[in-house]
């Protein structure tokens, strides 16, 4: 569709402070106000539908200072520390610049094959006279939210500069209830909490569980995206959009006036940020209905962020993967290859000459039967984990050389696995821990690359387990950012789609991006094997750490006493049987795993069959039913074969649902397989008791499905044809 | 020839603390005394003749808290701060291993065609009985000085482990005068300062001088290779040997008691060192004689480290080299290529629509009239600066994506230029200034050796302008370290000589990785373009910053008003041309620049024919006289033609010295080409007045030679032929 820009340009240089400027949305339910408050201070409100949404809330950034301009060779003094460091006050409203976008576009993989990109524009060119900077801040209002950044032109007197601290306000409302983990600079990886923001401070301490590397810094700190709901049905999330060369936001919480503060991750020195103008921060995104379900289908983060930056696109592709993975995780195998070197140098240490322990996952033979189970089931890849020597010290050392990458185990065969991986129809996927050791891993980037090249590998999954080496930095601080980036577009180069775990949570840019394939960035499913997640979890996932893109969740678990697989274990996977299977259709990704053990799949091949023909990229998608912490359903219908799969999951409360069937065609007959909890299913004490039903619908048909406790269901949906004619109606 | 190892093992476990073992040098004057001293803490003395030259001396050192043993997944405390963190005492006395070794290497380019490596040697390893800790120190005494290490065998108490500090002592014996600079996180580009021990407090802030990075760390801290003098005539020389994954080592000094205790520089958590046993750190050197010339002949340092780590070494050449360099150091041009842009992002600014400023330095036209030049005189190769794009604002900004090292500029054709040079039989020289932004090299840094592959270049002059990115780590860090070796490794891949600048002072580790060819490491030439150096700094540098290593000083300014080369520029070069031309000799390095410009040699052709002559590579070296701060006479004969150079300088006194010619061969007559002071020269009123003689020299021709102040000398000696027949004696 076509751009139509309306510009309506309102030059106010040294207007009073009482200037205010209005945004609507396009459905005019969204109303933004921007004005300068005493002191010059860019202030914001937003409203829905003429209910408050975001209170009076400032705007801006602290500087360090400017650096001075130096000339090489010259006197140089450090720190200025009498500079003015406020972008935050002392503004007069210059330009304003208003327009109107609306466009259509389809992303390489999504949960539909078009987005409207519909929004109005205003950007407010704001004047700090007594350093004169000049600041903009643009805001774009879609009918489901919020997006604005800063953005810096260039100019004389504001070219390079630190930020130390951005200082954006999201003032709520009310005491509204938050589904919220800990603000932190290294880590996701917790479980969610629901309570009121009241309540966040004395939750806290319980909420902080211990990982591998983290860091909480604050007492009221939590972490984007954050679901909220307020006492009067307002559904609001705060993230951001397009975190490109800048440090990830978390948000500081008043909770004495229910006051957000941006809090950004730090870098080595305790600084933000290193900006050099023209240049902009990412967007800031409050997205907000009445309907939780319009959180989950909203397109706004995608909608900010570039559009594609690569011109061919033909190589990415989505992948349905299983993994030599779950084994390791549950302790039954190791990693390594050996446990007689406590202490591995490589290059120096000799592993032709150690002892296999007998538990090393990514042994030749056990790898070909993972290869001979995922090819018989139609999956694309199969990851194998502790391929590549290091594995017997990789952890907790803070170790520079831990990996190079490239060499193989020798009990792993790199070429033949392929080969053998290839003959039948599937490919191997790569993995790259990199221990967090960072400097380590790019150095070996271009030849692990290479050598991906060379055996036909075409995915990686990355992981950032540990402290940040270089030390000091952060997961998610402006440095490694610009990592996580650099291993997408160096990838690119060489038609490898990625797949980073432990790396900043997405905000987006798989849009510009979209071999970046998936991310971990939350507690995932290898948690229900150390000591397991709360039910909840997966009816929160979607409305915080999926707005900003899809998550290898690595769902599919049968098993649920993982003492089964490793008897030392006594994790319990807190969900039944259908509510793993409802994951691949609930936890929207064009990466899915079946992340159970191959002899674990062949007990149940019924249930099994979903996890089959489950799609993994989609025409069009419907939350039917949605409420954050408790449930959630959703109806895809599948790009190629127009075939629908229906997924929904529960909470820790069994609970029944009516199914729409609505977006069917209408005189249309279809057959429907349901596999739903059996009565007597429960995710503690019965989770693999599960019934699948195939039978009749149409778009008229209603349908309850009770949920189990922990529980969940999947329903998969084609058209009738003949020989289905003698089937009776889904019940 | 043969090592021949003696073993005298000394089993003494559980022995005395008063247990005394000593080690004397092979000439068995150095003697050291190795005691555990009350509470069981490491201590050793070094005596001379019997004269002291370290006084009871701790050893050990100090760690973070080893960190503890986790398992992926399992719960994980930080910190542990109650681990014991003392590698310093409670030690009991374990085995004692003795052994002599003598051996000869022929290094790859040296000052000598052989170097004798012959030690006595003790490694004492100790038992910490509280924590189960073993530490080895290992102890090499040369007839010149000791070197000693710390050895970290593996073991089950101590595998992973962070160091807090070092702390080695080396207790002086009384105030002795030093040759000291401040001692610096960053930056190693100080004028030296002469004065006692007990003046350094007083003195330091006088000589903390800026600098583009710098971060001294205490009222007496002061850097190695430190210089010192005591009343009674002791030259003593502390620094360190073969620095490899770990950090660079100042030395604090308690002005009280003259006691130095290692500083190690940190990172930017504020940590030393990150160790993996099996390990050992740098070797810590002492070097004495009461002859200062000894010190300046020594191959201690050099023979500390390992031996070539490269099978083929043929690539490796010294270099004489000009550049288009001294114009642009001067302000006479530029290295950017225009002033139309404040601020350039790479990849975004558009060089081929901006207006060149008609001072950029590396312009097709320019560059060939070096070329010409070098090319007609003799040269290997020639430098050029600024030929890439990104120099607008390179400087002070830290700027993370500021070169990428393989985008020429408008006006600088690569290919073309190349082609030119290879066609007059030079090369053009590489220049990688990195600003600092070390991630950005490294990422770039394959790419940019394969240009050098493409165009025919094989040596590369880096630099490291400006604060290190990763931001807080600092230039002389264990991670810095690590880089600038990884930088040398991997250029060696590629046959690649590597010249860097701003990088860690040298610890001889040119021994190993001889592609290592120069560093800066000091205050250089450039500093007299600066506002100047001191007269006496190159009689210092010898004694100091050459002992680990040969200098790219860049000598050779033949015009020591710089407001002739740009009239804005009032900075005086503080040596007379001869000083200049002594140099060459007086400063060993296989890697000489002429660092002046053509039209200048142009001017004084006969004094330039001394630069065209000097060798680069030496069958031997003679230090004929030796005082630092004040005086050094050397007499080199090369490696090829047999040929002799001696150079001479001295201080800001005017002096006369008496040279001895006796390392010529008996027998023969030789003509000698004296470059000398005219009797009116002065380095502040008169630099540029030489007298140039030419006469015949035999093995006992003593010869007076005037220095000026801030001046000095050159010869060229060559055997006679008939066509001197008529030559006059040398006078």
């Amino acid at each position: 569709m076509k751009k139509i820009f309306l510009y309506i340009s309102a030059l106010l240089a040294g207007a009073a402070c009482t200037a205010q400027e209005t945004l609507l949305s396009p459905d005019g339910r969204l109303r933004l106000e921007f004005s300068l408050a005493d002191g010059g201070r860019p202030t914001y409100t937003l409203d829905y539908k003429e209910r408050p949404v975001i209170l009076p809330s400032g705007m801006g950034l602290e500087l360090r200072g400017e650096a001075p301009k130096l000339e090489f060779g010259a006197e140089i003094r450090k720190g200025e520390p009498g500079r003015p460091v406020s972008l935050y006050d002392g503004f007069t409203l210059g330009q304003v610049a208003r327009s109107e976008s609306d466009q259509t576009w389809r992303p390489v993989w999504g949960e539909q094959a078009e987005i409207r990109d519909r929004y109005n524009e205003m950007a407010v060119t704001l004047r700090q006279a007594a350093t004169g900077r000049d600041m903009t801040i643009r805001f774009r209002l879609y009918d489901d939210g919020l997006g604005f950044r800063y953005e810096f032109p260039e100019q004389e007197s504001l070219t390079y500069f630190v930020i130390g601290e951005e200082k954006t306000q999201f003032a709520m409302a009310g005491d509204h209830t938050a589904f919220w983990i800990p603000g932190d600079y290294d880590t996701q990886e917790y479980d969610y909490t629901e309570s009121k923001l009241s309540q966040i401070r004395e939750l806290m301490p319980g909420a902080i569980t211990p990982n591998s590397s983290q860091t909480p810094f604050s007492p009221t700190g939590v972490q984007t995206a954050l679901q909220m709901k307020s006492d009067d049905g307002l559904y609001i999330n705060i993230h951001e959009a397009a975190l490109v060369d800048y440090a990830c936001m978390h948000l500081d919480l008043d909770d004495r006036n229910f006051i957000f503060t941006s809090h950004l991750t730090p870098d080595a020195q305790g600084w933000k940020g290193y900006m050099q103008a023209p240049c902009h921060t990412p967007w800031r995104t409050v997205t907000v209905s009445d309907d939780a379900r319009d959180i989950l289908a909203s397109k706004l983060i995608l909608n900010l962020n570039e559009p594609c930056a690569y011109d061919d696109t033909s190589w990415i592709k989505p992948v349905k993967y299983m993994g030599v993975w779950w084994e390791m995780i549950t302790g039954k195998s190791d990693w390594a290859y050996t446990r007689d070197v406590p202490s591995v140098q490589l290059g120096v240490t000799d592993y032709a000459r150690c002892r296999p322990s007998g538990r090393h996952g990514a042994e030749n033979e056990n790898v070909k039967r993972y290869i001979d189970f995922a090819a018989a089931h139609g999956f694309d890849q199969l990851l194998v984990e502790g391929w590549n020597v290091g594995w017997e010290d990789w952890f907790g050392h803070t170790k520079d050389y831990v990996f190079d990458f490239v060499t193989p185990y020798p009990d792993f065969d790199i070429a033949a696995l392929n080969e053998y991986a290839h003959g039948k129809g599937i490919r191997l996927m790569m993995h790259h821990e990199t221990s967090a050791s960072v400097r380590n891993y790019e150095r070996h980037m271009e030849a692990a690359y290479r050598l991906m090249d060379k055996y036909g590998y075409n995915s990686v999954k990355s992981g950032y387990v540990g402290d940040i080496l270089p030390r000091g930095e952060h997961h998610y601080g402006q440095w490694m950012n610009n990592h996580y980036l650099y291993a997408v577009r160096r990838a690119a180069d060489h038609k490898i789609m990625v797949n980073a775990h432990e790396a900043v949570r997405p905000t987006g840019l798989c849009r510009t991006y979209p071999n970046l394939i998936g991310n971990e960035s939350a507690r995932g499913t290898e948690y229900q094997a150390f000591g397991g997640s709360k039910p909840h979890h997966v009816t929160i996932l979607p409305f915080t750490r999926l707005q900003g893109g899809p998550m290898d969740y690595t769902p599919g678990i049968f098993v649920m006493d993982v003492a089964e697989v490793n008897p030392g274990n006594h994790s319990h996977v807190n969900a039944t049987l259908a509510n793993q299977l409802a994951l691949y259709v609930t936890m929207y990704s064009p990466l899915q795993m079946a992340a159970d053990l191959p002899e674990h799949y062949e007990k149940y091949m019924d249930a099994f069959r979903f996890i089959e023909d489950v799609a993994l990229d989609w025409e069009e998608s419907r939350y039917l039913l949605a409420e954050p912490g408790d449930y959630i359903v959703v109806a895809r219908k599948a790009k190629d074969t127009g075939e629908w799969f229906v997924g929904g999951v529960t909470d820790e409360n069994r609970r029944t649902v009516t199914l729409p069937f609505d977006y069917l065609d209408p005189g249309k007959e279809y057959v429907a397989t349901l596999y739903a909890d059996a009565p007597d299913a429960d995710y503690q004490t019965n989770p693999q008791a599960y019934v699948i039903r195939t039978g009749k619908v149409r778009q008229r048909t209603e349908l309850d499905v009770e949920m189990a406790r922990g529980g969940g269901f999947a329903i998969s949906i084609r058209e009738a044809t003949d020989a289905d004619r003698k089937l009776c109606k889904l019940k």
